[in-house]
């Protein structure tokens, strides 16, 4: 098996990633912006590398109480390792969960190349009883400060395009059709700004998996110096609803 | 690089497992029977299989309230895949739960080997103030119930052996020295069951990841089928106790 | 949160799995009878069991050269834990790598419904250029000789039914159709008797996750036992395609 | 169960990150002052965050042939997703790939507390027949290029000191004293400069886990958009040295 790449390349001469040598990237660029490279190919502007920075900070911690948190914690406290405890709660990283990015970025760049307008988007949305992927928050029910962060900073940057103008007024529009705010969320701006830096949309997701490494780390760490045992429910945080107490009958399992 | 091995070997006519045919197995022998032949290389005697299957079981699940169930449950709540989220359950498995095996098997090990009383041990650990691998449970704190069907199945099967006598000898041992009851726990039935078996030490902490991964898929599917969001901690179940409300000033980051 | 379940229920007196005593099933129960209980709420019959074992030994190893098999072990070659490196094994187990299952249980469940006639359903995915899930195999490419000693034991124990019926039917007509020959493959095979025997389609998966993982285990202690250091492939089995050799210039990251 | 936490504090009005308002963190810092700051509490000095990037950046990523690129390559040719991949890559970074660094951190800690000379170090690592955690790389035989870009840096920010000095020291006896070179390599640079920038030891192996991650998602990112079919070893990469073809005999699984 011949494995082929284009991101970096070894000799025992050093190393090189996208054709730069590693020493050169880490005396001269920021992580940011070789995070930027490694991923894309090419170093980015200092306005594209300012507005990158800002997404992968609002990422990085939504506190202990989400599943990235109370997963690598719970791992923890059973004696998982340091990378294992990593691995649990990067796994917690699904689709209802910084995962929503890559349905945004799709219903986003379709819409904008198709002309599609937000309330034609959102009636379509509504009549077909789906969710916007990207939209509404648990806990910030009106706005999400987050976002409002980003957008802003975007076009103070130049760098805010039809992604985030039409992410924008979807949101207006839905606060107009659904019975409830449905806020764009920290999914949603990322795909919009991204997709207006012309990032591939499929790589959008890895930005919230990158962003969010250090936050999972700084948990399993302070975890790790706690003195608490293992984290388990109490009885009275669970609740049995299943058969009642039975015995094995020979009607269960008859003869062969 | 050249992978070699000896579990199983595979051409375009099929399989063998341990020199085995896959479909002779699958059609003679039973699925713990083949757990057996392919972690330790020869097919078990009945008495052997009867013990092992009862290890198995006993480990399948330990409650909603584990760590292993809780980190499956919540990394699905996030969207996670089922290969994701029985990924997170197994990774919470390190040495505070289920993973004591490990270190209980080699306690029981070198003291059979160099013949050393349960006193002389129980006695040695106080001293040392160190914990008794395999001993203790929060919730069975009286008798671990799991541990007694073991180990009355092993003396009914003559199974039973001097890591077993040395086990319940210290368990009894442990209950006059400290202070607080320390009952055999699974973990440490299943290492001494294991070592009377003469099965391989490091193996044995495999059995307990086995046996509780269809815990885990249970878990996992339930959850799916289950209509609740996303799992997080409400505001009230969290407490912040870092730093105060403060905004970055010139010291902070002063001058390159 | 409250923590809802009706898989089992523990208390300091002991636990209960879907209603019976952990203790009873460990003495009366095999292995795959708890799996199958603890998954699907009831104890299987004979007969249901003996196919049950089956499925789990036809999916317990695929050899040294799958990815869960390579995941697994170079995790550990890295120095990955036990519990770290079986889950490395597990997250190989994709919809390319055991995977399968879900969707080809959809496929057969809707054409049974629909009284889709296999011809009917091959010439539809041959017209949309779609893969028929569950069918072909690198290896296997005339016949896959697992799937023929399920399929066959099935029939012996009276549980093959129409999804199995289709699903051959469906090979023939495959054979047909196509340029090259798509066996029903062990994934397909899974799918098709576990409509049959009435399990949930979602779950099935998860039957394909709980028969690897003992193989999983094994290829683990098997690397750990070895002396090989961290396994990284030789330069001459990697080849670099990307960026030339290039310096940082002014114009790669303009003024801000 | 009550989750405290000193890291973040969430509220509907938005998020502080150690006491710092996110937005403020967003629009003021980088993500790897940003990382620091989550990771020990304080926003680091401009000589501490540079130092911070070059680490991060110089593990960043190591050719596709180490144990993180090809799980993460291999889960994903299998089907994995983006979270699942990561993961897999993730728990490659055992003690023999990326995790020196805590036991190196701990030896050069030890070392500059007792005042103990290089010489007398690596002396008695000799006599004990241990390895030196940190030094030796099997492709950098004579020097790593990237351990000297790093302490260099680190002497031009005025960072460097004690512990850096003697993993110099120690570099030089062991060419002395071994038969073959023992280069200082990036776990061992990562620990001496950490502990001389006062970080503390146990988080140190975090560093290695957040720098790698964004190689791991460019590596998961181009497998994914090529078309090659499931890695799988091809029969002349794997050899089998087991147990040669046999058959079940009644002695294999004698009477109960």
């Amino acid at each position: 098996m011949q494995w082929e790449t284009s991101i970096s390349e070894v000799s025992s001469d050093g190393e090189r990633i996208r054709g730069y040598r590693l020493d050169e990237l880490a005396t001269n660029l920021s992580f940011a912006e070789t995070i930027w490279l490694i991923l894309f190919g090419e170093i980015p502007t200092k306005q594209k590398t300012k507005l990158f920075e800002a997404m992968l900070i609002t990422t990085i911690d939504h506190g202990i109480g989400t599943p990235s948190a109370m997963t690598a914690r719970i791992a923890t406290s059973g004696g998982a390792t340091l990378p294992a405890a990593a691995a649990a709660g990067v796994l917690s990283l699904g689709p209802r969960h910084g995962g929503a990015i890559t349905q945004a970025a799709q219903m986003l760049a379709v819409a904008v190349t198709k002309q599609e307008s937000a309330s034609a988007l959102v009636e379509r949305y509504k009549q077909e009883a789906k969710r916007l992927p990207g939209y509404g928050h648990k806990l910030f029910t009106k706005q999400d400060p987050r976002t409002k962060t980003l957008l802003s900073l975007a076009r103070d940057l130049q760098l805010s395009g039809p992604h985030a103008v039409l992410a924008e007024e979807i949101e207006t529009m839905a606060a107009k059709t659904f019975s409830q705010l449905l806020p764009l969320n920290i999914d949603g701006a990322i795909a919009a700004l991204g997709l207006d830096m012309e990032l591939p949309a499929e790589s959008l997701n890895g930005i919230f998996l990158i962003g969010r490494m250090p936050g999972i780390i700084a948990h399993i760490i302070e975890e790790q110096m706690g003195t608490k045992p293992m984290r388990r429910l109490s009885p009275d945080e669970t609740a049995y609803h299943g058969a009642p107490p039975r015995s094995i009958t020979h009607s269960d399992n008859d003869a062969f």
